[in-house]
């Protein structure tokens, strides 16, 4: 690994003035129903509501004053894009968002209501990259990538540690995997605090590139998912693939199906409004049943920002 | 008072290993909206998914063994229900539930769910009455009144309890009322625990007997209450009115639209499932946000058992 220890609590201690320290919920009837002892931790309850203000806020706090007072960019039309105009207004400085112009205007608002500057773009790789060059190339401002990015990496890694601190001796830990920043954290986190831990990754059957690429130990990208999950439509990179090869235990895919069941279960038992792909671990235990039972098993809840008039059930 | 601080200390005691010590949530953006630092006591986090098993699980562990074994029995198609029920299968125990006919199968279902026997009755209270009767002279069981039993009372005001051991220096507190069971252990809390906060009260309008019953200082039930807050339709008894004088600082009522839109606040941005009922606290704040402006205000989620088919929203 080329993180340490240190690393992580270093990163931890930057960030935690301004995160929740989100809390670990329990449900005696999933616990029922699913066979294994479950412990949530409940991202969906922190700040921008989803774990991408620790990793966004490590990586705008680690920058130098100088080059910080430039500002931060990114691409994003998820939790990303509101995680980096929530840190970089904690820094005092500007952040400029590039959204496709098909994002949901909800969305566009929350991220202007955070200060930011949007700059809307073709809904294509190509014209994201290009319009963030030119913010760059106009502004000096400092691109964070969602996931592909040590400290953003470092960052998603103290969900994980706070996890640990509260909640002992568990068996596995389960996050969903979409990019593999914060499954990358969570592997750090456990390899350093938690040693026995096993870590599977949770992933949809319809943008499996984690599980194909894990299986062959080749990086293999997804073509065209689609997936409810809509946070876990991205591929994994070159940094976060070869973490993941190197700390995983298993990779399991889950169905739409099961994905919209799970996320109900949590509604209705947990009593938590979580996104669709918050529900991916607990949609893996409930596959295997035989496997995790009677297992302490970590879920992390990753998010809970979804549109009350377009729910799947 | 009729009650002393060791009361609420041991009522504590007796019941903490078999329930949650709720977390306490924030939200910058609700914050920022009601001008007010809210705190959210999340009881639809408790077991059941409601306040409601502090007090029956006080009840039932403060019986005599010999009187425990011959069953407790209650009337109720809410989350007492449920509470008699789970605490008697703590207890070790039969529960007997009397529930009408119109009844929701979902809640029937969850009642048996924890090994209850369920009766049905007319839906008036004179059935239900009736019916409790007989199961009474049959077996012995002892009935619990939802709220109108000291033991449920101090069962109530553990709620309040810990938030205090958790959050200090609130100006105010708001629980919604129904029957005054909640609102009653609240006023005992906050008089030994925290004497410097206010406790206001929030009542739908379509169902405000405590509303008037405290302004005019005698007891008034209310006929036909029509509210889509339907934890809070009962009528405050002589014992929780005698307490809810003596300890009130104002009642808040809210409108049906004041609440649905509380409601969908709390879903969307502090991303908890919760009742209709639960949501009349942060009503009663955005309706009066001069009074609570810059105050700390520690507010009671009530409830998260709420049909997901049939959302006001």
């Amino acid at each position: 690994m080329n993180f340490n220890k240190e690393d992580i609590l270093l990163s931890h201690k930057r960030i935690a003035s301004w995160i929740h320290n989100t809390p670990v919920l329990t449900s005696g009837s999933i616990n029922q129903i699913s066979g294994a002892d479950l412990f949530f931790k409940c991202e969906n309850f922190q700040k921008i509501g989803a774990f991408k203000m620790r990793g966004a806020l490590n990586a705008v706090l680690s920058t130098s004053k100088e080059n910080s007072q430039k500002g931060f960019v990114t691409h994003s039309s998820g939790n990303h894009a509101q995680a980096v105009a929530l840190s970089s207004k904690i820094a005092n400085t500007k952040a400029y968002i590039v959204m496709p112009k098909g994002a949901p205007k909800i969305k566009i608002k929350a991220v202007k209501g955070y200060g930011a500057e949007v700059t809307l773009c073709e809904n294509n790789e190509r014209s994201r990259t290009d319009t963030c060059e030119k913010i760059i190339n106009k502004t000096g401002a400092n691109f964070i990538h969602p996931y592909d990015n040590d400290k953003v990496i470092l960052g998603q890694s103290t969900c994980s540690k706070e996890l640990y601190d509260e909640i002992e001796k568990l068996d596995y830990v389960i996050p969903p995997v979409g990019g593999g920043g914060l499954a990358s954290g969570t592997i750090l986190s456990t390899f350093f605090f938690s040693k026995s831990t096993k870590v599977i990754l949770a992933e949809p059957e319809k943008a499996n590139d984690a599980f194909i690429s894990f299986n062959s130990k080749k990086l293999i990208p997804v073509s065209k998912p689609d997936t409810i999950a809509d946070g876990l439509k991205t591929s994994l990179s070159e940094k976060t693939f070869d973490i993941i090869m190197e700390g995983t235990d298993e990779i399991i895919t889950v169905s739409e199906e099961e994905i919209i069941n799970a996320m109900r279960m949590i509604w209705e038992r947990l009593k938590v409004v979580c996104e669709p792909s918050c529900s991916l671990p607990l949609a893996a235990v409930l596959k295997n049943k035989e496997k995790f039972k009677n297992k302490r098993v970590g879920l992390i809840l990753t998010g809970g920002n979804v549109d009350l008039n377009n729910l799947p059930f």
